[in-house]
């Protein structure tokens, strides 16, 4: 039986465990609340993923050495806030020759790096053992094994295809890719523009809007993928469109519930403080305007939800903005993006 | 005063005339129904858009010559299976150097051609003088001028950017493409993939699901379009993905409705007979199959969608066959298209 490590005891790192379980590895989840631990443990159930009970061949432990004892695949799940910490203390203890998987979606709020380079940076004996998973999943209905499609990303050919096969089931369908900067980019900036789809349905300005701010979203986020060496096509796949289409229409969604309420005129902090959620765009949104400017890219719509969220311009005085730049072409014949 | 001629008394058209009364032309509608003039004109109303005022600068009437006099752009607004017949009674009859620009989404049923296509062969005269617009448009939503987003296509660059300007407006940000080929594509095929999707809504089978069809779609209809000339990066922007993405998720939208109830057990000619819909995705589906298997080009999800309706292939079984293909990447290096 080969052994996996799920880095977090949250929502997704639960749904997981539960997909490699479906493939007989005996998995063991690492969380750093003892409570939640004790949760798994005793009642099979995370508290973060109510009524799905966890297989019998998952485990949970607060000890990171037992969680990665023996493990070929190490998967982190935690938040982007949370990576370079938990990095630090993986690092040197990771099995040797075993592949480390990010499932974080976002940027490490100091240096604005992926969470798959954070992981390289702080252990240089992973080389190109390093892959990405990211994709269009609600962690809740993975768990319920509804039908679903996700992305593995890893430049190296034959990491991504055991990463593949540890993970595909009947009801997952896992798709490879070589561009590991395209496919963990889509996962971080969707939830900009989930923020401003959810102010959209908030002030009311129906389905159009909406569509035409996602078309235009994925536009400005594969504009900056290109910018930092992604390839243009790959936000047109799962990691990229298919993500951002999720998040900015289902209604699981907490960043575009985020912009719903901002739509309809509560504060961001006064809805975090009310819900007690983690609203990822949030800070996301600092981080790409911090990259933008560095790449040289422009980012209207991220640009608009920066100024909402932090420098209290109105809504629709946002949306106007966006709505009134001069007139221009989607995109030119041969310029190999789309503007 | 410009003048502007709408070919077709739908919502569509009605709601294209209110955008060209908003930039002052005098339009006048064309409509086969008497009873449809009569409405617009007497209660200044389309039947098909209850609600929304008809403005004082568009006119309308039964008679080909007197709609179409004078006027400097035409737009045709019929459903994709009267194309033919109408091009045949406006071609001789069109003013000289006016634009004819095509609104439809769909493939003529019997040649699958572009209605922009059968435009150019029922005219000679027109020469380059065709463009198509199309992009995530809800008719009642422009028409009542919510914030929205199209496209307007023609290779010929003086045409595309004149149409622009014309429709160009405070609330409908126009964007111009050279390649009318993947504009047209995009808003014929996209409703095979709504069918599709409003089938697994039916089922209950969730959102991660529904976001994987869609970028699984838009994946085989950018393979059709390269098969038929297009550029795949047409199909990541409005006139593909956005409006794809509407009429997947837009509760507006009628095939997602009939995919939707498909899903629930009812057949298609029953719903349609029971709500009275035309349900475009069910004749497209046709074509698409038709087009696909000429280009050879493979297009599994339209394939399933025709078994389904055409086949009696259970709902369940059908996407089944869709989850169970081979293991395979999203796409390869430098293939130039999305597979």
């Amino acid at each position: 039986l080969s052994k996996a490590c799920i880095i977090g005891g949250g929502s997704w790192g639960t749904a997981l465990a539960t997909v490699l379980a479906t493939n007989n590895f005996k998995v063991c989840m690492w969380s750093r609340s003892q409570y939640v631990v004790d949760h798994i443990t005793k009642n099979r159930c995370s508290p973060k993923l109510p009524g799905i009970r966890v297989p019998d061949n998952v485990g949970a432990t607060t000890s990171p050495n037992e969680a990665v004892k023996d493990a070929c695949i190490v998967v982190s799940t935690v938040p982007s806030t949370a990576v370079r910490e938990v990095a630090s203390v993986f690092a040197c203890i990771l099995p040797e020759d075993c592949i480390m998987i990010s499932a974080t979606k976002g940027f490490d709020p100091g240096t604005f790096s992926r969470p798959s380079e954070v992981w390289k940076e702080a252990s240089a004996s992973l080389k190109n053992r390093i892959a990405a998973i990211s994709g269009p999943n609600f962690a809740v209905e993975i768990a319920r094994k509804l039908p679903a499609a996700t992305v593995v990303a890893c430049p190296d050919l034959s990491i991504r295809e055991t990463v593949q096969s540890a993970f595909i089931t009947p009801y997952l369908r896992v798709y490879t890719h070589w561009d590991i900067i395209g496919v963990e980019l889509g996962g971080a900036l969707k939830n900009i523009i989930a923020l401003a789809c959810g102010m959209i349905e908030g002030t009311g300005l129906g389905y159009n809007a909406q569509a035409a701010l996602i078309s235009r979203g994925i536009a400005e986020i594969s504009r900056l993928g290109v910018g930092l060496g992604a390839d243009p096509l790959t936000f047109a796949g799962l990691s990229g469109l298919g993500d951002l289409v999720l998040t900015c229409t289902g209604h699981l969604s907490r960043n575009r519930q985020a912009g719903i309420a901002v739509g309809k005129g509560e504060d961001i902090e006064t809805f975090m403080a009310r819900t007690g959620y983690t609203v990822e765009g949030y800070t996301t949104v600092k981080s790409a305007m911090n990259i933008s400017e560095t790449v040289g890219v422009s980012m209207p719509i991220t640009c608009v939800v920066y100024k909402i969220l932090y420098q209290k311009l109105s809504v629709m005085r946002g949306l106007s903005e966006i709505m009134s730049r001069e007139k221009r072409p989607e995109h030119e014949p041969n310029s190999g993006l789309v503007r």
